[in-house]
């Protein structure tokens, strides 16, 4: 497979930003950026220039991949840039400002496991650093190499593993590369009826062996809400061996040893393949939003729902803010959006019990007359398209000056009202002390579980021209310190990466720690894997 | 805490049996144990007598306690006697012909954490084994010790520290002591409404903290079938430390720290105490049975269930022999027993789409007119019987010189028709060889899921009188071997113990086991908790 720098994504021939989210023909034009640089007090006037590469000091690469591995390793300027960092508005923000992250030398590209095996063979010889890299989404400096401790650092690109390898139709899974981004998967299990139904925010940009490395959450509100639960064997490729887990639907033989390398961010190994249980395409769909004028009401409508057994496919809170934004409501009411999906049975009736559960908490809305499109279910349609667009618009923000990021978490239930208005006080107050200007803190509750919930939250506030990441480096302490201290988790879904590593650390119980430490020695001997994540 | 030798459940007052299962006064007469052995060709004609500690050689133990842990430690003969071996037919058989595992020295019933870390100390110190022991039902060796690599042995009883802590009502959880039994647990749970709903064949003689070192499954047949997903939070006393993980609902953090020591089965660390989701008692119940001529017929069925999103709570499937044997059939039909529950909304429905699916598959069964105890529902009160008397009835077939045992497994969907009649042939063919006598194989499925089934296979043959062990050690041979040709796993939630770890160490991928001897030797730098399970 010849090696390809420009970044054009493979499913849509349309052409990859190498510094912001997403296609470059989505993103706001100048125009629109002013248009919302306006609705931020103290935005710049004029939008900052798209970056160019050509601007960037790329130096030569420190190293020389030997004559048997050249033709799967790139030096082009085009290719490193891409490769430099993921899209977290800190990423962005550097872009901008024409200081990204240390470029890596090179970037591979391999298309087999063997090969893996002897880039990874290569770059412990050469104390060549590697960085796993799938669709390059992460928001969390999850694929960028930070320091100087190795001689070089070498990019590892899996998306030239992209194929599905094999269908069991009889129990709905599929062994899939690692490297396969959402729609390109999809596409390929689609003429066999079978989907993954995995949807995080990122699909179209994000890798399956991204999503398993860093615990992806997917769209599903309830029970399955992270990949892990879908992976039925992984393939694993270390620095001191391969191996692959034996599909099987559960077992009790032991710890889990998936459950190991999910999450592990490529610090332990590189997950090559993976057999995947699969899903119909759900026959049953319905949704539906009702309006809250009291948001804890809202919460307490959310806990009943997370606790029944109707087990939502979707039940997205949004706070007034987030509610307003997403043009989902205009009057100050918390909106909560409902969803319900089945390849079994019709799911009106699960719909009806959960709006009854809704209404008893101060729920106001509408049973849905019929299927999608409906009056009742506009809010529903009105969020999903908001939450795809969300990320261009940050761009475009950021653009103008702006600081606009999203952090998540997870808590009990009896420490979410605490912590969100704790959020919203703290994360305010450092973005104020940082910026002098009012910042907006929404929340939405993206994940429920019986025994918790997920709270999403996004900032946005003017930056200090110049001093962006400063700025944002502020306000992310203080939400990592008000996090900790109300027992919440540094991250639900975006993974620690190295932005994360100070919660994180906190965190971590200590048995735990010492076990990932020797862990890590013994897979990693020469500590070339994505140092500095989860673990130095 | 004063130290108790004599093995009075706590619960009931009613006495443990040190040598075989449960209540000795559930176990069967002579008279029955005669009955029984009459429906297997070529057992003995008179029951082999009920062991006696008194007729075992007890030695000093080879060991003593500093002063300091003197009050938490005995070494009394009932009391080592009943914790030198778990309740698997090999213990049980081995029990009555006089020649059990190697009797403990010392054992101890820590009543707090400080205590199970300074117990470690001395016991790191001295070169003493430490095997911890909750209830004691393990059936794969899982709490014996054997060899003579350490000076001395101590069986760590945790059942002193059997208390609910802590009820948080808003997320439904508690924070319970790892020794509490299943019934000591829901007792104290009772009066708050909740339930932990985790119901394995051993409840009343099991621990959570055995359920979670062992990943048991409950009575779940589906979604949530391990003990696994009901962890919020763990605390682990290791030789090297202890620490305890967030209460979570659901996090991203890097790989799950608690599913480390899910399944680590006393190898890492001690696990003292655990944080459990709760859940409200079922309002809604429902259950039926179908009767299916076709064997296979009614694997497609479960399969097709499974695959659903009904989600039963029960879904066993027993096949001919296994209906037969607990009354739920007559005819030679299989039997499919499903159920439904919920603390949300009535489940007659779901049951009614369930059925349809299970007659398009060839299932015959009418739909219960009401509640339980109609007609229709007779094959899942006699099925729930047998299930709990089916281990008393073991030991007392066992005292008639038969071999009987259970084993399970779990295997994707396009395995499990080939791989139920290979375990069939193959392990009936051991049988025969190994008695000279016709083995009765029965199977059932107890748990499903969307891509596989977990098959549970009873063997009943008379034994050569005086060499069971040697006889039942030859037919394990053969079933593990069948299950690793057909990929299926070596335990679904019965654990690896000492028993399984032929089959573990061949399914175990190598990086797993790498990691894991890693952490094993960074958690437990002396190698006393529990040597020869899981690692060598």
């Amino acid at each position: 497979m010849p090696v390809t720098a420009t970044a054009i994504d493979p499913g849509t021939s349309r052409p990859r930003s190498w510094w912001g989210w997403g296609y470059t023909d989505a993103h706001p034009d100048d125009a629109e950026c002013v248009e919302m640089g306006a609705l931020l007090p103290g935005t710049l006037a004029r939008p900052l220039p798209i970056p160019r590469v050509a601007d960037l000091s790329i130096g030569r690469p420190g190293v020389t991949p030997p004559p048997s591995l050249a033709h799967l390793v790139t030096a082009d300027p085009e290719a490193r840039a891409s490769h430099a960092m993921g899209k977290a508005y800190r990423d962005v923000i550097r872009a901008l400002r024409g200081r990204p992250g240390r470029i890596p030398d090179l970037v591979a590209r391999p298309t087999a496991d063997q090969e893996v095996a002897d880039l990874l063979d290569w770059a412990g010889e050469h104390a060549v650093a590697v960085v796993p890299f799938g669709g390059g989404s992460s928001v969390v400096g999850g694929v960028e190499y930070r320091g100087d401790a190795h001689r070089a650092v070498l990019s590892l690109d899996l998306t030239s593993m992209d194929r599905v390898l094999e269908i069991d139709t009889v129990g709905r899974s599929a062994l899939i590369q690692a490297g396969a981004l959402g729609p390109v998967l999809e596409g390929q299990l689609r003429p066999h009826g079978l989907t993954l139904r995995h949807f995080p925010q990122s699909f179209e940009f994000s890798t399956l062996g991204g999503w398993l490395a860093t615990r992806a959450g997917g769209h599903y509100a309830t029970v399955h809400t992270h990949i892990d639960d879908f992976a039925q064997s992984l393939r694993v490729v270390t620095p001191a061996g391969a191996g692959t887990s034996w599909r099987l639907p559960g077992s009790g033989a032991g710890p889990s040893p998936d459950r190991l390398f999910l999450g592990s961010e490529g610090t332990l190994g590189v997950i090559t393949e993976a057999w995947m249980r699969l899903q119909e395409r759900p026959r049953h769909k319905t949704s539906a939003s009702l309006a809250f004028t009291d948001f804890r009401r809202a919460l307490d409508a959310v806990r009943a729902l997370a606790q029944s057994d109707l087990a939502p496919a979707n039940c997205r809170l949004l706070d007034p803010g987030e509610a307003l934004l997403s043009g989902a409501s205009h009057d100050g009411s918390s909106v909560l959006v409902l969803g319900f999906e089945s390849a079994t049975a019709p799911v009106d009736d699960r719909l009806a019990v959960a709006l009854d559960l809704a209404r008893a908490h101060g729920g106001i809305g509408e049973a849905p007359q019929a299927d999608r499109g409906t009056p009742a279910d506009e809010a529903v349609g009105a969020w999903r398209s908001a939450f795809l667009r969300m990320p261009y618009l940050r761009d475009g923000l950021a653009r103008m000056g702006a600081v606009v990021e999203t952090f998540e978490t997870a808590a009990t239930w009896d420490r979410i009202p605490a912590l969100i208005d704790a959020v919203r006080a703290e994360v305010g107050a450092a973005a104020l002390k940082a910026t002098g200007h009012e910042a907006t803190v929404n929340c939405r509750l993206t994940h429920v579980y019986p025994d918790g919930a997920a709270p999403y939250f996004t900032v946005a506030v003017a930056g200090r021209p110049g001093d962006e990441v400063a700025v944002w480096d502020d306000i992310k302490a203080a939400a990592t310190d008000v996090l900790h201290r109300h027992r919440a988790t540094i991250t639900h879904h975006h993974a620690v990466g190295r932005d994360h590593r100070p919660g994180y650390d906190l965190q971590r119980p200590a048995p735990f720690a010492l076990a990932l430490r020797a862990t890590k020695s013994a897979l990693d001997p020469h500590g070339i894997l994505n140092p500095g994540v989860l673990l130095d």
